[in-house]
């Protein structure tokens, strides 16, 4: 009987129709227990791709998910408890500045994040570049954490969101990843499982980012928004640019080390910048500031004040890890190789492609071809370089980072190539495009 | 390294493009081998439903499926080996006529048939109504059979076009179904393993029939003559009315005792014209006549003579049957219970649901629900009238045959559903809307 209802379910989206709450709550849950078999999983996702879901239905499929695992409740926790997540992109070191930062201004902030996969890298996996850091708390320290220092960050345990992680697996092999809906409710239903009361999102959009046309970055965004209104989880998303790369810094040590520079004041103006502004929307978000300006202008004395930068130190301390790499960045793990690439040419910068230096740096040990793989958390890339900037012959373009020489060659080739430079200057290209709220699309005031 | 080729062949599909001889052919080869999992290929499968293939694509997928398995070799049988297939309606016994009646011609007739599912019946079902027939068959017994009798007649092995067994077993569970180059693949992969040089089919297009619009019916029918004229198998469709029942009876031994009567100069007219007309095509393909209408002169003096007859009797008696039925039809299985439905109104009949009378009779036992299910060969039932008959109060109308009373209540309430009266008479439908070659769709020449 299960089977019949299931090939009917598959029929209906076959042919485009609306599935109501019933049958997808049905087939989640059935496919969670393991009473759908992956094949009539597999054709019922080839048929969204196909024919696409409403909004409707893409919430109550996310919300199916959330709740086919833990739910945490964060109720204990004073305050109204905002989430952040970014699509995924490169040099997109945020999470290590925005934390420390947002929760410095008394708001919690409990966050569960990821490893690295291909060119894009993971928090979990940056923050354990850290000697003695535990990314790894049960429930109760996550709480615990929390209620005493308002920052927690942990990574995502299998029984958090368990369907999203069984059906992503088969998008994977069944050329269903690209879909918006699917997209969509992947990342939501972990949020909401997370236990956040609000979602500011990252939605990045450009070479080295999943979403590499605006469109498909607006849609996905706009469909993440109005999930969360139906769930009644408030969301806003941040349209941001990622061509080239966002920080300086590509790889997990590296990232940060750059972090803790931003954390004290110096470093990438264009990760600063990103950071404060996803940072004021979450003020925004969980009622501790009236506008993003004062979230901006807020953030901006925290870090000039180096109060962002203790919070670091204090999370650091919290979780197990050595808390002298704020002061002392040398006991970060460290490349046995540094090769700096200069410019052979002068010109102006007019490309850098993100996808291609994220790559160089996966490829140099930074990140991973496959889930399983060992990572060198000294590996990366330093860019001292972004478009539009004018260069000499022999500037420097670029540091390589590896502890493995056979590696140089083709880093070194991989890495020029990304950096395309022309006789013209370029314009700048906006860091951030817009903000997207239940209201749609507008631009982010300056 | 081959997950990720078949990733690759998906998402091709996925995005409408044309799949190269290569890739068919592998993703084809590894599925039947199992070293491409059922979640990929069922993900394919609705790619290719929602996207289509053309002829070319069709045509390679076919012969891929062909040589999955056994591929019968009938170079030792002289002359050209003509094939026929029905794609399955109600009271449909043309094959019980048409393979004795052809193979009288001196046209040998090498026939694999299948089992009934739903509310068609099979044609191997239906001979082993005969006591004592085997239709099954090893290799050389068909083709000694057929070198001595020019007639042989086997169910389908599981050798022949394995893949298409698994593939259509994962079309059943996924809602892939009804796609156009899946059904005709389907149908010419067996018809082409099975050694036919040449391949007559019979579409049938009305609410008894898989395909319910002439407009599918006439795709289905260009794609398979455009699939064998790329495989070098000249195949030839007429286009048959499957809107009421074909024949008067519906059940395995009613349907062997229909046969015995139109054989021998008896029974339905609708029946005998369809068979009349399908085998002078097989003559023409097999280059038996040199056109339809010598073939149907030469058909119908065979069956005015009784060499069609003799012919069946023979081919019950070689496969083991008790050929005394042909005389005494009495001794094929017969229904404990006879109950004649008559007309509680006078009237024109208007319309005879041939689906809803397939389905009465296989719940009297005449046909499977499931693929496993045990039927009853005594059990169907006789029809009365045809669309367009006038009938009195107290007409019969068709007659139930079964061996469980328990059955009747349902069935009469079925069977008096799909005989729809009216005050007006309706005009007479064709039985045969025409033929599809080569050259397209043309009317059959009376």
């Amino acid at each position: 009987m299960k089977k019949m209802h299931t090939v009917d379910i598959i029929a209906k989206k076959r042919d485009g129709m609306i599935l109501s709450e019933k049958e997808l709550t049905f087939l989640i849950n059935a496919y969670t227990a393991g009473e759908i078999p992956d094949y009539q999983m597999a054709a019922w996702l080839m048929a969204v791709y196909q024919k696409g879901m409403t909004d409707e239905e893409t919430a109550i499929l996310t919300l199916a998910m959330a709740k086919s695992g833990d739910m945490i409740d964060l109720t204990s926790i004073p305050g109204i408890k905002v989430d952040k997540h970014s699509t995924g992109g490169v040099a997109d070191t945020t999470t290590l500045v925005l934390a420390p930062l947002v929760a410095a201004t008394g708001v919690p902030v409990a966050k569960m994040s990821g490893r690295g996969l291909g060119f894009t890298g993971g928090t979990i996996d940056k923050l354990e570049s850290i000697p003695g850091l535990n990314a790894t708390l049960t429930k109760e320290e996550f709480i615990s954490n929390l209620l005493k220092h308002n920052l927690a960050i942990t990574g995502q345990t299998a029984d958090i969101a368990p369907a999203d992680g069984k059906i992503y697996a088969l998008r994977d092999v069944t050329a269903t990843i690209e879909s918006i809906p699917l997209i969509a409710s992947s990342i939501m239903s972990k949020k909401i499982a997370a236990g956040a009361d609000k979602i500011l999102l990252d939605v990045k959009v450009g070479n080295g980012a999943f979403m590499k046309k605006m469109a498909d970055a607006l849609k996905l965004a706009e469909t993440m928004v109005r999930i969360g209104e139906l769930v009644g989880r408030q969301t806003i998303a941040a349209i941001t640019n990622m061509d080239e790369p966002l920080g300086e810094a590509v790889g997990n040590s590296l990232e940060v080390r750059e972090a803790i520079g931003i954390l004290s004041g110096r470093g990438s103006h264009s990760l600063k910048d990103v950071c404060v502004t996803l940072g004021s929307y979450m003020l925004v978000l969980a009622g501790a500031a009236c506008s993003p300006a004062v979230g901006k202008k807020l953030l901006r004395e925290l870090l000039d004040s180096g109060k962002g930068l203790n919070k670091f130190r204090e999370f650091i301390k919290v979780q197990g890890g050595n808390d002298e790499i704020v002061a002392n960045p040398l006991l970060l793990p460290q490349a046995g190789i540094k090769l700096t690439l200069v410019s052979k040419h002068k010109g102006f910068i007019n490309q850098i492609n993100a996808a291609q230096v994220g790559f160089t740096a996966m490829r140099l040990g930074a990140g991973r071809e496959y889930k399983e793989q060992q990572i060198d958390l000294a590996a990366g890339i330093i860019m001292h370089c972004r478009v539009g900037d004018y260069v000499e012959i022999d500037q420097p373009l670029a540091t390589i980072y590896t502890n493995d020489g056979n590696k140089l060659e083709n880093a070194i080739s991989m890495l020029r190539q990304s950096i395309v430079l022309g006789s013209d200057s370029v314009p700048i290209p906006p860091l951030i495009y817009g903000i997207v709220d239940i209201n749609g699309f507008h631009q982010e005031p300056v």
